[in-house]
């Protein structure tokens, strides 16, 4: 059975330039970068050249201002524990959003065991940070401001630019994790204003495992590896080459092709949305409707549980998610679901769709078409669903 | 020009069954192990098998015991903090050796700037480490004994069996950085009795940018990157599976040939170290004649710079390194070198040659004759070298 790819956000398939690229480089048999014959500098060539790729992905003023990574968890541990290590003479207090990849929340955790005073900011009910939030929240004290570009649950898109206004000018660090953007919205880190700018390359059709952090010239971080004097002393390690390669033919498609799936995945996203009422009744749609990425819906089933719909869906072929897949197998209910407000038996039957750029609208039309099915089906057996319509009824 | 690569340590060329393996992986277009769809499981399959083959070729008690990392140096990063770290209630005193790859160091320096305090102890003129002398460094204070297995610049092997019966005697976790071992001698976790143990998959044929960290099931580690539950909650982050692919297979054919490659190699070693003498004079050998890796050698050429002899033979098409790959652009001496006793001025004119499985007896004969020109042509040059044959004359 063929599978339909609903679920974007945790695996985007490598794009065919992607393949051909790794291949090539698997068979060029690349010598070590760090090596100074002449084997050395073609390694080092190659990885340049994906270094400018990426960097004008992200319309960065130079090149060296992109560090590779093993990913986008690497670059997130790397601003978030780096900025705050090596700005820690200033002050030691941070400040993150309560709707965080885990990435950020256990770095700030870790922080915080080390002496660190970390506030979360929380968000309204569409899942969007106030700027005048984070405001409040700074103090003299502060050294590091950490909030995601958009979230990789409710797809909803953060005001970054408002809040770097805020930040550079009271000269704190701020990094965005942005690791569900990249390759999905356009990115301009100048525009943006941040300081930091955590991306994986497997958002971007590039391998997965690979990644990288965006530090502007000047900005204090210590390193996260450390050892040898690679990607210019910020990050020890050979590199992964054969990844890097992939990544930066990754970055060069995306440049070209952005705004063209974007569209289409926009397209996608609005039939689904505009067609979900009449597939089935009793769903809360957690996705900005303004302000979130154009290929993610969020839906909340209520009165059964998302992961039974998931795997039901999988038998019918269409993979979806309940969630992040980096908390697969946490039963607790998402902490960015009821950050927005949701109760814990609604948070439990959310799904996340994320669209690709190869999805059509048939994939929406027989997506809601087995999500009518499995809904039925387990509300059928589900006596909070009888009740609750045996009350309205 | 073909280049002859008397550089291994560096880098190794991928086998044919890795390159196939991680070509298969590329076409295949996994999904994200996490996800629990039936897609996610398939790729968590071909994880769970690479762990397996990896744990074999270190003979560990249980596949759960490998941690998959970004390379050798996460893998050490990882080790050295995470174990000072997450056993600082007992002491801050950890014990390394003084020619501990860069990694170790400044991991070890990072505590330091944490309130551990570091003992760095010697090592004799043959580079080895005195397993009485850790007995001495260590205090009820020490939590972490970090000796590396092999050195990368002179090959040496260190006594880590015996330094692990003192360990665990007194309950100290004990890592090894085995990155230059694992792939060039056989490794029994088990029969060694280390708790930590680091390595990178380029040293066993595997791609570059993918590698490990044994922890032996009991031990106390912090993760280094933190977020989601990846790796059994070890180490979080998206995997590099098609690179963790490239590294299971080239585990399988390791350990399956790893005898016959290193006889072959020790071959060539000893047919260099025999033939030597009459190709230069004025040499130091600073391989330990008998525990060393049986594919290095490493040569002090006396009044020449190391880099010269590279730059020249490079352009004879021989790549061979100076020193470690990851110190490339450092302008300091090398401090393994130092620690063994050579001086500045022979520690800069060093080289380290590296063997593999596919070198022959032809590559060793022609190496000879192209550095007996390239030392004659320096040394020519070399006012140093005049005066002290002129003296001697």
């Amino acid at each position: 059975m063929k599978i339909i790819n609903l679920d974007h956000n945790s695996s985007r398939p490598l794009l065919p330039e992607v393949k051909a690229a790794m291949v090539t480089a698997i068979e060029r048999d690349y010598h070590n970068p760090a090596s100074q014959h002449q084997e050395g500098e073609r390694a080092a060539a190659a990885l340049e050249d994906a270094r400018e790729s990426v960097a004008r992905l992200l319309n960065c003023a130079n090149p060296k201002e992109i560090v590779f990574t093993s990913g986008g968890t690497e670059s997130v541990n790397h601003a978030v524990k780096g900025a705050a290590l090596a700005n820690a003479e200033k002050g030691k207090h941070i400040v993150i959003s309560n709707i965080e990849h885990n990435a950020v929340i256990r770095s700030a955790r870790r922080l915080q065991s080390m002496g660190f005073k970390v506030t979360s900011v929380p968000v309204d009910a569409q899942g969007r940070v106030d700027p005048q939030a984070v405001a409040k929240a700074v103090t003299g004290e502060t050294v590091l401001v950490s909030i995601m570009h958009s979230n990789n649950e409710t797809g909803t898109i953060q005001p970054i630019e408002e809040i770097a206004r805020l930040t550079r000018e009271k000269k704190i660090v701020l990094h965005t994790d942005a690791v569900d953007s990249v390759g999905v919205v356009p990115m301009d880190v100048q525009a943006l204003g941040v300081d930091l700018l955590s991306f994986a390359a497997n958002s971007f059709h590039g391998p997965a495992g690979v990644g990288g952090l965006y530090i502007r010239r000047g900005t204090r971080v210590f390193p996260l590896l450390e050892g040898g004097v690679q990607e210019h002393n910020k990050r020890a390690g050979s590199e992964n080459l054969i990844g890097i390669i992939g990544a930066g033919a990754a970055a060069r498609e995306t440049l070209a092709h952005l705004p063209q799936w974007s569209h289409h995945t926009l397209a996608l996203k609005r039939r689904l949305l505009d067609r979900l009422p009449a597939a089935v009744d009793e769903v809360i749609v957690n996705t900005h409707p303004e302000h979130s990425l154009p290929n993610l819906v969020s839906l909340s089933l209520r009165y059964i549980e998302g992961e039974s719909v998931m795997l039901m869906l999988d038998d019918e072929g269409f993979a979806v998610s309940t969630r992040s897949a980096c908390a697969t197998g946490s039963l607790r209910a998402s902490h960015v679901l009821t950050a927005i407000g949701l109760d814990h038996a609604d948070a439990q039957g959310t799904l996340v769709i994320s669209f690709g750029k190869d999805n059509t609208e048939e994939d929406v039309d027989r997506f809601l078409e087995a999500l009518r099915r499995t809904v039925a089906t387990l509300r059928n057996m589900s006596p909070l669903y009888r009740k609750a319509t045996n009350g309205s009824a």
